[in-house]
């Protein structure tokens, strides 16, 4: 199968980190194409910067998902979602959502360790959107500014690793989510040092969009997430324009 | 005072409808600017066109909204909302949030008559993301197809009208909210053949805007609303970008 | 518009402060009009005290609402509500509601700043009764015992101005609500000192009525606010006998 | 023990319907006085007709319950519930709560067959204000006007059985809990009738007070049901007034 | 009436502690057995523990039920509930669920008090599974080793206690559950050291059970607490085997 | 990696359907272990039929799991879990869980298609216990004795792909969730005659196992999910025994 993965940060750092851990977690047989978000903001942190993310995102869905098999979302709080997923017929997963997927599986209540106390707002509200406000039991978050975006998992390793410790002893999470994709990779070097699972969105999201390309569940050729009535529009960018004039969702 | 008000659909017909009922709604001494989005759709249902527009939006309070005193965003279903909060010093409103903070002071449960069956499930989960699932008593919607965008409240008052007596009558509503910037205006003209009060977004959004701006409650320099913390972008419009350069947010 | 303001506590001092900051916060013809109970308690703290306020500010209601435009409750907790909207046909708004409203506008998720430790229970109850749990918070209080209700903000100033920080540092909350009729006005002297938009009560309450005045969106002639079925009852003073003798409730 | 049972309602009918049905669910040794509203209407049925009644149930409390072990508090809906347990130092169970918590003994969901349906807004909030919305079922109401309140037993036998039955099949309860005075002891006649477990109020309300009384867990000393803090206070009958004096709440 | 109570975990030790307390708790007429799990482990702390205890505590109602007018489950938890309640014809009442059922008359909100820390998240899912998480203020536990299961209220008085006005103080607490039947008859004794109402399980379990016989509120023939279907059955007890053998659930 | 599937039911017919499904979802390089549970009930269609099928669960899970790199429990409602997740150090998923994660992943509200009446009272609890009832659309179901249990989906075929498209078409599905193993890859075959993704537990089960597994996110060494504390048990088998006898779990 073939994933395109779109980091909606502009951080070529960032895509590097997602594309060694996608990489990493792929089946055999599992084509993995990067794509950087050509507008947006370094690294997105609130609600505003993923609302501005969103259009170099749909964008390159638009371009590239052509002959894409799935399309992953690839920064904690799944800028444009579940939005993106009305856009084309193959499945859009993003990380956050595939993260919590995951970890419901393995635990009752999880927690996410984030990288700034700005940015838990933002995580907060993405949980309550996918409707597991009752399974969080914590978001700590590092508090000190942050050096690089690219850097911040060999800067803050024991930080993180000791809030992954605190959210088991004293927020009671059974599963502890390393949120966002400069983090992408960090689990499975520390997962020793944390008495529970440890869940990265990178590699979840990877392994979470195999699976709905494998299962084959069918498309929304009804329901709300069916493509959107025809309609004039405009302003738009012509691959975007070119998927809404779809009449019929066919069947990939 | 100046409120900026923004109809994210492409459709000047219902920007026309717009500014009538805003004008009808405002206290002495506000001054309206209505301004249409340049790129969308012509008529937000989905999540996706909701995302679409969000862009047009952004663009709109970037440039227009150095002298406003509140924006409006003036599609039910609040596109970009809550986002836009954290772009400008000056309170941000939608109509949605307004009908909602409104209704909940006339009665214990609203619901919501709709123009059309795909837009139910948008309107579901903003009312959701303003934590007011508890509150909704249902939401019912015209089932045919419309004839235009712009006439749909002359063609089909007579089901608008049916449909709010049926929420009174078996959904248990204490308030309707009449939704959809295409329906501005209706409000009024029906609420005698209503039994329970029934509230329309514009001008509950132009009330509540004035609110906001006379009680001058403070701008957000600190928690999850402020302005994000200044970082690298790119692909913005020069106007956007210059919002984004404030490193502190000045009381206007 | 003529407003009717009722201060649930026996205390003219409180009264003053209410009347202080309505009469700021009231647009120009607005016309207030403020009633002290004359039972109950000095400060209402508790659920029985509320209880205990109800009957006093039911018997203002029913003395001095028949020109009103609209009644204000003005005791954080909101006392008889919303069991008063059925009593007139006019609009009754409670100040905690107003408060809630005009918060949900401007953030996520708010807290509020209380004047009693006792006092919290019964207000965390009033926002469940709202239905707002999911945006409070926190509830933060002062723990000294005050030296006289009419003088808690000159007091405890500085204390106040400490919570309403923590709260945001803390807790998340993006708005900050100053509770409690004592506090009146405190809001805006204090504004600046608090780095979220800070909101209070009676000025909240007296911008909603007129909001709800000025939008007219209907009398309940139906639903579950309508004026209860004609029956038979004793005990109640005339004018409360004399508005359950309403049969059809009419348009105002 | 010595049981206060308190009708909200100014309806002797209702009275005798509770008394004859608090007689046959009473343990041996259970005294059981029955006192009636002096103020109020003839059948609450609204949260206003509710409040209205609150006044006259405090005062027969604060005239009778000083040698009572326990109050109960006999109209569906919970009338000055839970304001009034912080009244007195002895229990105070509403007829409401006790069925609440009787019928999640027998079962997870449970339904309430009302005999109004103006009277169903009122109880889904009495429902709601006890936390166990995920536990309601539905609620189904008699839609047809009532002969008169003391009859309604029977002349609406066959129509309540149906709406029990109607419950179990379509609504998914596991119990039915038949709500209101009028039709205490109805449930014991008609049980063979309904294949599920079937919960009267005034019993469950009268067994559940015993239970209160005999396990003696300890009075209020502390928390948010400890008597309210001294303060001044106006207007209150001398036995209300009383009660208020106490400064120490002492263990009966 | 004969009440048969099961002690799931198969400690002879803490099987006198409930008959003990069951005795004290037990009206006149009350005929308490109590019968301890021969499987499963000394004290369940988990859920998986749980689950192992379920079969003995299922087999002891298959042989045992036969001529009780009800049955308790004598451990915090509720090993077995609610599926245990499809059992048999007669009541069969968790001592979690009939101290969280007693609590809810005495306050709005409870806490827990438990005696390790592994058992809270179990504890914790099972008010859940109730539905009253809204009502639950926290839980609290013991966090030291201990020394045997037979003498933990012996060698924790003092903390137990400590926690237990924490709970109130720092939690807001209206009511304390003491939680576990190696607690049973502790709060009796502790009561006049905490400030709010004190639960007990084994006393609140006895006496809802007698409620639950003396109000006779019928037996589920239909509904989702009915006798299972008849169908094929492999590998269970006699006793077991019997009873689903049951084609129509019967009255007692 | 290898696979140990367990079915809860004691038919083999069920067994077969679901061996075929598992086989066509595994991956190349996946070992599928079928067993059938030696003792508990044909279907389980019920609570208590759950809390029946248990105990062969977890002995088969004491015998077998030794080798094997996870655990899926292949019946709708996940009998046993999440308890059975404290056992061994592998993981355990249930065919519920995951579908429900997968259905997440396809939109936002789903519904579930069951097989009998009585069973869909089981199948919403689950829904709940995973947290996820505001993402519930429905559960409709056949309400026909069924002729067998092997052939549910022959016989019903057409009944069941109108109940999928009526939870679209009325309900507001998003994504359809064919619900028990003796629906095992009907999915497959209707996915066609369904407009919205159609879900099989048996094909999400074996492929979320075999994401947990590759991801290797770690075991439970602390948390609630860690195997049990040390303590004396008895009448467990040597399987079980064993199991509980380890004292550290040691990474697999």
């Amino acid at each position: 199968m073939k994933l395109l993965v779109i980091n909606p940060n502009i951080s070529d750092d960032v895509s590097a980190l997602i594309r060694t851990e996608a990489l990493r977690a792929a089946a055999p047989g599992t084509e993995i194409t990067v794509r950087t978000a050509r507008s947006g903001v370094e690294y997105i942190e609130t609600r505003l910067e993923s609302l501005l993310a969103a259009p170099a995102v749909s964008q390159i869905i638009a371009e590239d998902a052509g002959d894409a098999d799935a399309v992953m979302v690839a920064a904690f709080g799944d800028p444009g979602m579940p939005a993106l997923k009305e856009l084309v017929d193959v499945p859009v997963v993003g990380i956050t959502e595939a993260a919590l997927a995951t970890a419901s599986l393995l635990g009752a209540r999880f927690s996410i360790v984030a990288i700034s106390g700005r940015i838990t707002a933002w995580y907060r509200e993405c949980v309550g959107r996918n409707g597991l406000e009752s399974r969080l039991a914590s978001i700590r978050s590092l508090r000190t500014p942050l050096r690089g975006i690219g850097s911040v998992q060999q800067d803050f390793r024991a930080d993180l690793v000791r809030l992954a410790n605190e959210v088991v002893d004293s927020d009671g999470a059974d599963v502890v989510i390393l949120a966002g994709a400069p983090l992408a990779g960090l689990a499975r070097e520390v997962a020793a040092e944390i008495p529970v699972p440890v869940v990265d969105g990178i590699s979840a999201g990877v392994a979470q969009a195999e699976v709905l390309v494998r299962l084959a569940p069918g498309t929304h050729r009804g329901g709300s997430f069916a493509a959107p009535p025809a309609k004039a529009n405009a302003g738009l960018s012509p691959e975007l324009a070119g998927l809404l004039a779809r009449q019929l969702p066919i069947r990939k």
